[in-house]
């Protein structure tokens, strides 16, 4: 059984099981921000992961990039590990605009997260889970 | 023929040369602070990487992993592809400590670069390289 670190169940929505990450999105709609939780208990560091876990890993890196390219045509895209405060492994892939509010600088510590209302989180996971496609394990 | 970008030259030391990625010190004593470069022109974000090159990129992030916590001994490692400054795809792996300028928060924009002394740079760079070991193409 793979737990959740409470952090990440708080702070974020489920959208998908991949093959190796459960998918979430960060429930701030300050940017589209995706985030990869791969389901091995006890994995901080990425070094943690076996080999071929990393490289499923990045595939999903890329598959979630793709995605949120597609869905929220960012200007750049951001990618950060840094699990400085939840001690779980977690990608965060983020969609970032020129005109956003932590431009150009990062997204972590940028502020208070505004929470999505039900309906438009519901319609961008929807969206997400549309473009991730064959894509997905569940 | 590859291009370092300007900035990362500027602001950056070479340590060696991976299978696929220049292999960077960020020249700030802050933190112990790595960076990969994959040597491909043109290249923005991580999706622009054939997917051989991201698998490749994956194993020489690892690498950097273990050659930092080796030599810097860092509480925990973060590692982030941002790239809203710079537009050429690069790779910072960033030794951290609870005690840093920075913690809990992410490195990027805390604050101004402090340069190494020439001896110093030199030395940690040494460590590096030996870290590394046979994992460097060069």
């Amino acid at each position: 059984m793979f737990d959740l670190h409470p952090r990440l169940a708080a702070d974020a929505l489920p959208v998908t099981e991949l093959r190796l990450s459960r998918l979430l999105l960060m429930n701030d709609r300050s940017f589209p921000w995706l985030i990869l939780v791969p389901r091995r208990n006890g994995v901080t560091e990425l070094t943690d992961l076996a080999a071929e876990d990393q490289v499923q890993l990045m595939g999903e890196i890329s598959d979630a990039c793709r995605a949120l390219r597609e869905v929220a045509r960012p200007d750049k895209l951001n990618i950060g590990m840094l699990g400085n405060l939840v001690p779980q492994l977690h990608v965060h892939v983020v969609g970032r605009f020129r005109q956003d509010r932590a431009w150009p600088g990062p997204v972590w510590g940028s502020g208070p997260a505004v929470s999505y209302e039900a309906v438009s989180a519901g319609q961008f996971i929807d969206r997400i889970r549309a473009s991730m496609g064959g894509e997905h394990a569940s």
